[in-house]
């Protein structure tokens, strides 16, 4: 199996599962986007995001069958991929547009599945990181919580049809601050400053109409939750289905020990995770 | 003519453009968002933008038959603006999801016009206000520019259908950040932290599909020039018809001295500024 990995946590986490399932694992760590030294333990190589040729290279070589898009990968510019040819004619088929956000990830997946890989999604090899509907934690959001994060849903839907965000904070029916390519822990740290008085708000995660569920769901963790209670907010909602939770068992009990709820919300009737 | 005054210079133009036009002026402060002292000069009572009992008096004592709202007023909670029974009644009618951003707004001026009064745009007192189509200063966007100007306008315009922000900063069609609560010249000093190498990007101001353009139309100031250079940005475009520039003249002038360019956009076909 092979997996490109960007920042965080999850790829490393991907890798130990895989092994523990008696597979081999190859991954392509993308330059100056990797952090997590755990992944040095598994053959690896580094190449840079632009260097199409050279990941396909890599996965054929390894004979990887499989392959996982994982980690946070801030949207670069078109000057920071510098393009090998292969990333070039894959970019010349779809425009400059590709980068507006995901488009470049479905770009890479449907490439790769062109090439004769399978892809598959970080949750059905980690089936603990999926969210499901209700309350995942101890604490239990009120009705003004609610309110709050059913608007922030329909806010961060709303948001994912133009291929932006997926995150906001709400409070008391206000819209504190939108996600756009700051990254979610960043969001909610700034909306501590944008806070009003009275009772706290929350933050909302969800996926794009569009979005390809084996490519980079909306991810919380640890950070996302100390972050969040330092904002002041009162918990976290998110897309069931549509968005993980990244070593959830410990994040739950973190938000439990800070009193914050973590929800599972659906979608109301008429639309879907996966549907327009 | 009745000026319910929130922050910012606005506020002080539109009176003294209303006096040399020969009208009396009566002003409504609203109390924790005015901030020019200059408004002072002119009759004026000051009240909390919960107190609607006291802004209808006022208004009334003072015989004003037209009324303007203008000025920044950052969207309340529910808490502070501790409503009088006059504006518990109007909020009572609706819910609290007026607070949704100008949801409130169109609120007040919806009752202003029930009591008799009749509502006026501040683009209707000052005609340079309103910004029209084409490049307005001595700088034209490039082709890179203008693509990031239109991706620009159509987030903003999505934006504006869930009654968010107006505003999102565009550079290599990657949107850096989106307007929520914060305001404009916020987002722009924010977006400078997640600049990508190579060309610098544009700032794009829209006005909401279902805005009433007598009420708080978006507007740029000097401020939002000079922030949007400190942050690398090229220019910044506008729809035309659905934004203000306040302080024209000063503010191209300085524009063009920074080498920015200021442009109106029209929106593509079968959309329109007031229509859905």
């Amino acid at each position: 199996m092979g997996i490109i990995a960007g920042g965080g946590a999850l790829p490393a986490r991907l890798a130990a599962a895989a092994v523990m399932a008696g597979r081999e694992v190859c991954i392509v760590k993308l330059d100056g986007y990797v952090d997590d030294p755990v992944l040095d333990q598994y053959p690896n190589v580094t190449a840079r995001l632009g260097a199409a040729a050279k990941i396909l290279d890599a996965m054929r070589k390894e004979n990887c069958q499989d392959v996982v898009l994982a980690g946070k990968v801030a949207r670069p510019s078109l000057s920071s991929i510098r393009p090998d040819w292969r990333a070039a004619k894959m970019l010349m088929k779809v425009g400059t547009k590709a980068l507006g956000d995901d488009g470049l990830l479905r770009l890479v997946g449907k490439e790769l599945e062109r090439e004769g890989f399978r892809l598959l999604g970080a949750h059905e090899i980690l089936g603990d990181l999926a969210v499901e509907e209700g309350v995942l934690g101890a604490v239990s959001p009120d009705e003004q919580a609610m309110s709050d994060a059913r608007h922030g849903l329909s806010v961060a839907r709303t948001l994912g049809q133009a291929d932006v965000g997926q995150g906001c904070v709400v409070q008391q029916g206000l819209v504190l601050a939108l996600e756009a390519i700051e990254g979610t822990d960043e969001m909610v740290r700034r909306s501590g400053s944008y806070r009003r008085d009275g009772i706290g708000g929350v933050l909302v995660k969800s996926a794009k109409p569009q979005q390809d569920k084996r490519l980079d769901l909306p991810a919380i963790g640890m950070k996302t939750i100390e972050e969040a209670h330092k904002a002041g907010l009162r918990g976290v909602a998110l897309l069931a289905g549509g968005t993980m939770i990244i070593d959830r068992a410990a994040v739950i009990a973190r938000a439990d020990a800070l009193g914050l709820f973590v929800v599972g919300l659906t979608l109301p009737d008429g639309d879907n995770v996966n549907g327009g």
